[in-house]
C-alpha cells in the first residue's frame, strides 16, 4: 500500500491562478499528508505551518510525490530537475488536458484524494541521456536535437546503431526522440505516435538532403552514436527545446535510454487515445459526410 | 551446435535461372546433408537420387532447413507455408539483394558452405495473425490491411487497441503491419522503418478523412480490433497483398502477434542498416554538395 | 447587369429536410424569377403552378442559375451533368459550410435574394477531361485517378507531358488532379492545396514503389499521358470517385483541362480561406501554448 | 537573331578545375564574341588581351551573356547578382548536372558554340521580393524563409494573401517558395515540386503545431504579407539561405513577385523532367519487382 507522507508542490508559470491552486492541493492534503513542502517560487503560500519552502535537494531526499501544476511544459522542467531522482508526479493541468497533466482543475480535488487513497496509475516513462566524448551526460524526456544552430544551414553527420553504421546524411538537422516525445516536437516533424509502452526510439531527419527521409525506430535499448561530420555554422545539441550546447567538427554524440525512469501517477481513468482525440484532433472529420 | 540433417530447396518464381540455380544449391549441399527435398515445382533437378520430391507437409515434416531461392516476395509465401510452422530459412537473391533474401548469386556456394558449418545469424520475426470473430486465423509476414475494396471508397471503422477505444475513421483503408513489413507497402504509404527487433506494430490509415494522420505505434503484445462501421462497398481484409477476405459492416477483426515466429537464417555478413542503404536510397544525396 | 429569368433548383440528397429548403427557396425566388425549374426528385413541391418538374436537358437549356442543395459531392454531380453545359451554379448546403457549397441554411432568404439582385462572385472552376484512345472523353470536376483496381497491388505506368517522358512508376495509381480537388481525394493522399486560382494541374502517386513520391505540378494547359505498362489485376480509370472505366496493358489516358469551364456563384462574404480554416482545421493549435 | 557581342564569365567556387574551365570558354569565344569580361576572382586567366577583368557593375553595363561556373549554388549568387539586372545567364556544372546548370564539362565547346550560333532554349524565372515596413526589399531566387532563428523554437505568425487572413499559426518558421525553389529547401520539408511554368508561390509551414500542414499555393501575382504576432528568441528573414535580417514581433514582411525575371539558356536538348530523375531518384524503384 503505497503511502505519502511528504508531498511537495511546484509551478513554473507564472498564471495568476497558480497560487490558489496550489492552497487548493493543500487545502486537500491537510490531514493526508504528515508535511507539505513547495518550490521557492510558490513561497507566498507557506503562512501556514504545515507548508516549507524547500530547495530542489530537499524536495527530492525528502518528497514522496510531486504535485506539478502547469502544462506538459512544466512537467518537461519538473522530471528532468525532480522526476529523474526518482520522486513521482502528479500533473496538474491548468489550461487544456495535456499528454502529461491530465487532472482537470475541475477535478482536484476528487483527483488528489483518490491518489492519497492510492487509487492511481503507474505510468513509467524512459529519459534520453546525451554525452559528447567522454564528458558528463544530459538528460531530456521528449527528444535529443542536433541542428546546424542555423537557419537552413547543414550539417553533415554520420549515424551509428550499436556501433553499426546507418547512413551519413546532410539534412538540417535531426531529431532523436522517446515515445514521451513522439506527441511533440518529432509529431511536427512528420514522426509516428507511439503508445508511452513502445520500447523505440524514433530517429527523425530535419529537411535531410536525401531522397528517403523515413523515421528510423530502433530498440530502446540501442546505443546511438551520431558523428558530426561537416557543420560550418555552429551547431547544437538541445534537450527538450531548452538547455543547449555547442558541438564542433568531429564531435560525437552518444544517446541512450537513461537508467533512471520517470514515474508518472494519473487518475484511473486516464487513457492515452482520450488525450490523443483531444489534443490531435482524431474525433474531426477532413470533409462532411 | 546446428546440425542440418535434411534441407529442402524451394522457389515460387518461373524466371528460368532457377534451375540452374537449385542445382548449385544441390552441389553445394551432397555430402553436406544426408537429404534434399525440394517442392514439387523443382522437380525437373530431382533426377539425382538425393533428391526428392515433396509435399509441403513432408518438408515440414522433416526438413532441419530450407532454401528459398526468388526476392522478398518468395520469401513472405515460404514464410507462411513453411516457416510458420518452424523450418528456418535461408533466402538466396535472383535479383537485387532484398531485405529478407540476402545471399547474392555470387555467393552461393560460399555462404551455404558457411552456413552448413553454424556460422550464421538467427534472426526472429513475428507473425500477425487476424481472425474475423469466432473463425479460423489467417496469417500474415508482413502486413494485414483492411480496405474499402475499391478505388477511392471509404469505409468507416472503429480501430481498438486492448478494448481501448482509439478512434472512429473514414478513409480508404488502414494497414497494420509487423517490423518486417515497414519496408513494405508500410513504407510506400509514409510509415517509419523499424529495425526488425522493434517490438511494436505499426497503424497505418490510408488516405484517411481525419485532421491527422500520423501513424501510431502500440506494443507489440497489444490486441487490435478493428470494427467495421459502413463499408457500402465490399470490404475486404488482405494478408500480405495475397490472401484476400470479404468483410461485411459490423464485421470485427481482430489481429495480434501469432505465437509462432519465423527463424530468418543470415551470412554473418547480413546487416539490415546496409540492406537499407542499398533499398532505400540512403546514401544517394538529394543535392550537390 | 445579371439577370436571372428561369431558376432551376436540383439535389441528390434524400435526406429529409431537402423538399422543405427546395420550398424556402421557391418562396425567395416566387416574384423574382419568371420560372422555376426543378430537378423530378424533387416533384413532390411542384404542385405549385410556377414550379415544373423538368429533363436535365430542359434545365440545361432553358434555365439561367441552378440551385443545389446538398454538400460538396451534390455540387459534384451536378457539375458534371449542368455546369459543364454552360448553367452557373449555387450551392446551398445542408451540414457544415464545404468548399463548393457556401450558403448556410440560416441565410437562405438573404442571400438567395442578394444573388438575384446581381450581389454575387463568381468563381470559374475548370474540368479535367480523360479519354483512352480516339474514344469518347470523360469529365471530372475534382480529379482522375488512375488504379490498379485492387488493393495493394501494383500497376506499372509512364507518365508524359505534353509528350515529354517524366517517369515510369508502380505504385497503386496516380490521381490527376484540378485545383479544386486540391482540398479532396488528393489532400487525403499528401498532395498540396491550391487556391482555386492557381491555373495548375496536381500529379499525386498512390504509395509509390520509388525513392522520391513528392507530388508534381504542372501548367494547366498540359497534355498529361499516363500509359498502362503493366496492370495484371484490372485497372481503372475513375473520375470523382464515380463513374469507374477498365483499364487494360497498353491503354494510354490522355488527361487535360476541358474547354468548358464551371461557374459558382458565391455570396459576396465568400472566403476560400474562411472555408479552409473551417474544414482543414487551420485554427486549431496541435500543442498547448 | 540573337547576337552575343560582349560575354562574361564567373563564378564562385575555389575548386581547383574552374580556372581551366573558364580557359576551355575562352577558346571557344575567341572569333565569336568581340570581348570577353570575367569577375575578379578569374582574374588569372586575363593576361590574354581579349580577355577583361571587370566589376559587377560593368559586367551588368556591357555584357550579352554570362556564362556561370559551379553549381546550382553558383547560379543562385549570379542570379541575383546579374540575371535580376536583365543578363541572360548560362549554367556549367562542375559536379552533377543540376536543376539550374545544365551543360555537363564533356560539353562545354559543343554546346557554348551552339549557345553562340542562336541554338537554345529561353526559360524565364521569377524572382520572390521580400520587404520588411516601407525599407528597401531584398531578392531571392529559390525561397523567402521566415524563421525563429533558433532550434526548436518557435515564433507565432498571421499569414494575409491579398490582404485577407489564411491563419494564425505557431510554428518554427514558414517557407515561401518560387517555383525555381520547389526543387530545393521546400522540397526536402515535403513540398511539392513545381515545373518552372507554374505560376504559383509555394507557402510551406516548418515543424507547424497545428493539426493540419499541407502545403498551400497561391497564384504568383498574390501578396503575401507575413506578420510576427510572437518571436521571443530573434525571428530572421532568410533569403536563398544566404542573406539573412533580423526580425522582430510586429514587423510584416511583404513577398510578392519581382517585377524582374532571370532569363536562363539552356542548350535544346535541356528537359526539366529529364534533371529531375537524375536527381530526385525518380527512376529508382524502392523494392525489387
Amino acid at each position: 500500500m503505497v503511502n505519502f507522507k511528504t508531498i511537495a508542490i511546484t509551478s513554473n508559470t507564472n498564471k495568476k491562478n497558480v497560487l490558489d491552486i496550489a492552497k487548493q492541493c493543500c487545502e486537500v492534503l491537510y490531514g493526508k499528508s504528515q508535511a507539505i513542502l513547495v518550490t521557492e517560487n510558490l513561497s507566498e503560500i507557506s503562512k501556514n505551518k504545515k507548508i516549507k519552502v524547500s530547495s530542489n535537494k530537499q524536495i527530492i531526499d525528502k518528497a514522496d510525490l510531486l504535485i506539478c501544476i502547469g502544462g506538459d511544459g512544466t512537467m518537461l522542467g519538473s522530471a528532468r530537475k525532480f522526476g529523474f531522482y526518482g520522486l513521482p508526479m502528479l500533473g496538474i493541468n491548468l489550461g487544456n488536458v495535456g499528454f502529461l497533466t491530465d487532472i482537470a482543475l475541475e477535478t482536484i480535488t476528487s483527483s488528489i484524494s483518490e491518489v492519497m487513497q492510492g487509487k492511481f496509475l503507474k505510468d513509467r516513462r524512459s529519459f534520453l541521456e546525451a554525452s559528447i566524448g567522454m564528458k558528463k551526460s544530459y538528460i531530456a524526456l521528449n527528444e535529443v536535437v542536433i541542428h546546424s544552430g542555423a537557419l537552413a544551414q547543414l550539417i553533415e553527420y554520420e549515424l551509428f546503431v550499436n556501433d553499426t553504421f546507418v547512413y551519413r546524411q546532410r539534412a538540417d538537422g535531426i531529431i532523436v526522440s522517446s515515445p514521451t516525445g513522439s506527441t511533440a516536437y518529432s509529431l511536427s516533424g512528420g514522426g509516428p505516435i507511439l503508445h508511452p509502452d513502445v520500447k523505440a526510439i524514433t530517429l527523425l531527419p530535419m529537411f535531410p538532403h536525401s531522397l528517403s527521409s523515413s523515421p528510423l525506430l530502433v530498440n530502446d535499448v540501442s546505443k546511438i552514436k551520431i558523428k558530426i561530420i561537416d557543420g560550418a555554422g555552429r551547431p547544437k545539441l538541445s534537450l527538450d527545446s531548452h538547455d543547449s550546447l555547442v558541438l564542433k567538427k568531429g564531435d560525437e554524440v552518444a544517446i541512450k535510454k537513461a537508467k533512471a525512469e520517470l514515474t508518472l501517477l494519473h487518475p484511473l481513468s486516464h487513457d492515452f487515445y482520450s488525450a490523443c482525440r483531444n489534443k490531435l484532433g482524431w474525433s474531426s472529420a477532413l470533409f462532411n459526410k
